[in-house]
């Protein structure tokens, strides 16, 4: 990275840092995070879970809908992601699937559990091969394709 | 399982992959699923991310989304989330997050893949080391930990 790049970086950063400190005031867990459009617009967002009563309403995420949502479009693809703390698997996730560029983060995964927010069972969830805290199981189920092959005879498709 | 539960399970899953040949008409992705609560009230998600525009409305996360906010609680412990296709890391992560206690699923990702919708390539980001197609950085900042310091410092939080 250049010199001009590490401001750009520090300088989002700060930002979702800022969005998450001022969210605990405003009622929202302290979780800030900014998508920077290849353009330079700025999409904010910020944890949303308790208020909005949304386990899904991570920041990244609320970031991440707002920027797909308000550049009508679901493909991110060339954008950044600036999150003030280590993106667990779920904000990983949507930024995969919005083909988010790069992510920077500034607390990690550490800092978060100690401030009580352990998110260690959710990668282990993911490294192991250990799912009795919630099952999995696939059910024999004889129409299962029956939406596949709806998909490929519907000519109008949106592909992604 | 008992007999009444594989009943049970076979007709929730049923609906889930109705609810996702549906959707294929109705300009969505050939995704359907559905959250049980404990006292049997059912909320339906269908996939609309390129309908919407919303890189993170896949059918679980919708359907999740939906009983949360039906039930204004984030925590959705003792529900079951049925849906028409193997779950994605995005909605695995989303049902640790609400507390989901079972999933179970029809279509497989192989059936997936083979109607062109691979995930194979998520599953890889989390499974190996190779982060080259979304790089996630740590960048050094001062106030890293100014969000969980506001948090500490608020009574009124509600810890989730």
């Amino acid at each position: 990275m250049g010199r001009m790049d590490e401001d750009a970086v520090r300088r989002h950063l700060e930002r979702a840092v800022e969005l998450a400190t001022a969210n605990v005031a405003e009622g929202g867990g302290p979780f800030g995070a900014v998508v920077v459009m290849p353009d330079g617009t700025i999409f904010e967002g910020t944890n949303r879970v308790t208020r909005d009563n949304d386990p899904t309403a991570h920041a990244e995420v609320v970031a991440i809908r707002r920027a797909a949502a308000g550049t009508r479009d679901f493909d991110l693809h060339g954008a950044a992601l600036y999150t003030s703390c280590e993106p667990c698997p779920l904000c990983l996730s949507a930024a995969l699937w919005a083909r988010i560029s790069a992510v920077y983060f500034a607390a990690d995964r550490h800092d978060a559990a100690a401030a009580g927010f352990d998110d260690a069972e959710f990668y282990e969830y993911f490294d192991g091969d250990d799912r009795s805290r919630m099952p999995v199981a696939r059910s024999e189920l004889a129409q299962r394709t029956a939406p596949f092959d709806a998909w490929a005879a519907f000519t109008a498709r949106v592909e992604y």
